[in-house]
């Protein structure tokens, strides 16, 4: 049994920032397990960076903290009406489905997690009751500078990005949790958080925020470059091809997609693998090889092996993300080498998830609701020809006239789906917290 | 029966503008009976300027309209946090009360009026899930400007005045009507519903204004100033009194709230009592003396009569508000007289409402619930003195220091509170719609 301290240690490590850390310090030294939520809105297609905050989690299960894990379906309609509510219920189920497969994947027992679909509460009487409240109590300008770093700031913006800050601040509440848990981007949503639930009667809650893992290309990833970031069904080949076309320049550790995801990910997962071998009590098995990141011959307390044919130097083998950094700047690593590594990683930890998706009828047939292909529709609507009758004294003979039936048709939808357009573009592109 | 043409000229006349005229036409046309609905939220305590709407509603059931009273209380709520929700509860029992008297004063049958309360329908699923289907679609800048007349601009707006158009453009569809009623300073609310809803792929409602009828100070009536406007259980004396101050210069038609009393409430009054004289096959009884506003000798024909003692050239009987209007700008009727008469019709319309409340022990109690005596309260938190010990070195022989007991301590509220009392001020003075 770990003391309070150490399971505080546990709880923080490797997070950017902690947000009201003394009262995760007072429950703790209670002897009490606290309570926290990570939220994902199910709006577009979970990228290889959820891999940060699952991992995370295993430090807070660690700890004994009761995690739950919200799917928050209504914020991802909110902030995605390109997706009709059935649409976000199929991805719902899809992000359940992947969630599930890469805790099992990676051995953390999803036994211990609570999965919390958003609309089981976020449309009741109490709930709206409360927003409504926020609502008297938040002016335009607080929400607008809480959800600046989430919702792109554009010319026209929808009132809905001004409820998501006041809605996310209430799931606290309503999930009766201790703590959130999200990215640093999140930041000025849990400080509003912490601003208005007390004025609503509610207790202010801790945060906890890990660093952003930049995009392949460089800034943040983006759905509108599908080079940019990983997804989790993505093949060997397209990883490799993706990490290929990386931004990783020579001796600059900035912005460095690859690097980052060495450090933010294969590490940490590094670690649990050689605590499950020293017969972690929590870690279940796991699925695939889950040999650590790390050759067979190397030291003692290796974190990451750069593995390079000996004609090449031979590999390295770094006891820090710090040593390996600054190797990286010195150019002694090259980004050639740190790139076939990190893609080789990348690819045996995608491997036991994506026999999951293989064995699974059930998350296939989500895989394909949850994301039809746009190009499967348009040929559909292409075939939909319409015959409009000639107006009288036209037709056939006539001089030529408006487009008629020649032209393919296709259907105009109600406006608010050109307003929905215009949404998705608002959609965070990292994980939603 | 009246034709479809005789009942459209009943539902619009006397309104200073119709949108959507020829969707009402065409339920006419049909020989069905239009639905409609007219709101008002129990954010204060309305006053006098409610005869207009109400009187109005004699024509619609007059039309055979089905007309629905909705009491937004949850609107009320997103409108004045000041008053919580068990506050505003009080306010719609009293309004209920309240609209009940005038309605069954004026011997407008409430049998034939569907009285809802907006919290059995405006925080179900559906409702709230419509509300945040708005919230994708409807941008800031169109919230706020049909906001713009009813919602006080302040420097630090709050949310819950962007959602308030979206929620009653949804009355329209959650009541199933096909007309909204309310005063013309609604406009741009109504022109809001009429865009956004068909967005939802809900019907577009016609729209029906009556003309604002202006203070006693001149402009809009005034909360913060009540003799601007005359409470509905204001005595005999409050009325001469507030009425002797009113603005109501010689020579002067423009915003002038007697005048304007006359032509919107009094005399459409009379003319329910005219007909009603003639066998009316929808109006009852009433209470009181249910005299037109006509002296007893007056011509057939006449709709308003000021007296005058002969000595001062006797009294003046109108064949028409025009004549009556005309005679104040040429001066040919003087204010003082205008007052008099106006003064007493309205005693004699608030008469047989403060008689049913002075027998109604449960309207008078939700009055004292609805509307708590302020002065009460704070000579009560006067009596509440803390001590507070003097820090050590200080006490009753120390030098003198910040303020301590002796100083009435009035326990700060919530920060929640000083948002509301901000709001409280956003509060339209006019009925809501």
């Amino acid at each position: 049994m770990s003391t309070a301290d150490e399971k505080y240690e546990l709880i923080t490590r490797r997070l950017q920032e902690v947000l009201g850390g003394d009262t995760i310090k007072a429950i703790l030294d209670e002897g009490r397990s606290p309570k926290c939520y990570w939220g994902t809105a199910p709006t577009g297609r979970p990228h290889i960076g959820y891999f940060v905050p699952l991992t995370k989690i295993a430090d807070f299960l660690h700890a004994d903290v009761e995690v739950i894990i919200l799917l928050a379906d209504v914020h991802a309609f909110l902030d995605n009406l390109k997706a009709p509510l059935e649409l976000v219920t199929h991805r719902a189920n899809y992000y359940e489905h992947l969630l599930k497969a890469v805790f099992t994947s990676l051995g953390i027992p999803i036994s211990k997690l609570r999965f919390v679909l958003g609309s089981t509460y976020q449309l009741s009487k109490e709930y709206n009751l409360d927003n409504y409240k926020l609502c008297v109590t938040v002016t335009e300008h607080d929400a607008k500078k809480a959800g600046a770093e989430v919702v792109k700031q554009v010319e026209s913006p929808l009132l809905s990005g001004l409820l998501y800050p006041g809605l996310q601040a209430l799931d606290e509440e309503y999930l009766g949790v201790d703590m959130q848990f999200g990215g640093v981007d999140q930041r000025k949503i849990f400080t509003f958080a912490e601003h208005y639930l007390p004025k609503l009667g509610y207790a202010k809650r801790a945060h906890l925020m890990n660093s952003m893992v930049p995009g392949l290309a460089g800034g943040k990833m983006s759905s509108s470059d599908p080079d940019s970031k990983i997804d989790f069904l993505d093949t060997p080949e397209a990883v490799r091809r993706k990490i290929k076309k990386a931004f990783c320049e020579e001796g600059n550790a900035e912005e460095n997609g690859v690097l980052s995801f060495a450090e933010a990910v294969l590490i940490p997962i590094n670690q649990l693998r050689h605590e499950r071998q020293k017969g972690d009590a929590l870690l279940e098995a796991g699925l695939g090889d889950q040999k650590p990141f790390v050759s067979d011959g190397a030291p003692e307390g290796t974190v990451f092996t750069i593995e390079r044919e000996e004609k090449f130097g031979g590999s390295t083998h770094y006891q820090s993300f710090a040593d390996m950094k600054a190797d990286f700047i010195s150019k002694a690593l090259h980004p050639k080498d740190l790139k076939t590594s990190v893609a080789n990683g990348i690819i045996r930890l995608l491997e036991p998830i994506q026999q999951q998706f293989k064995t699974s009828e059930e998350w296939q047939k989500e895989e394909k609701l949850a994301y039809p292909d746009p190009n499967a529709k348009d040929k559909k609507k292409k075939k939909e020809k319409v015959y409009h009758p000639p107006p009288p004294g036209k037709g056939k003979n006539a001089a030529p006239s408006a487009p008629s039936g020649d032209v393919p048709v296709v259907a105009p939808g109600p406006e608010v789906v050109h307003a929905a357009t215009e949404l998705a573009k608002q959609q965070p592109e990292t994980p939603a917290s």
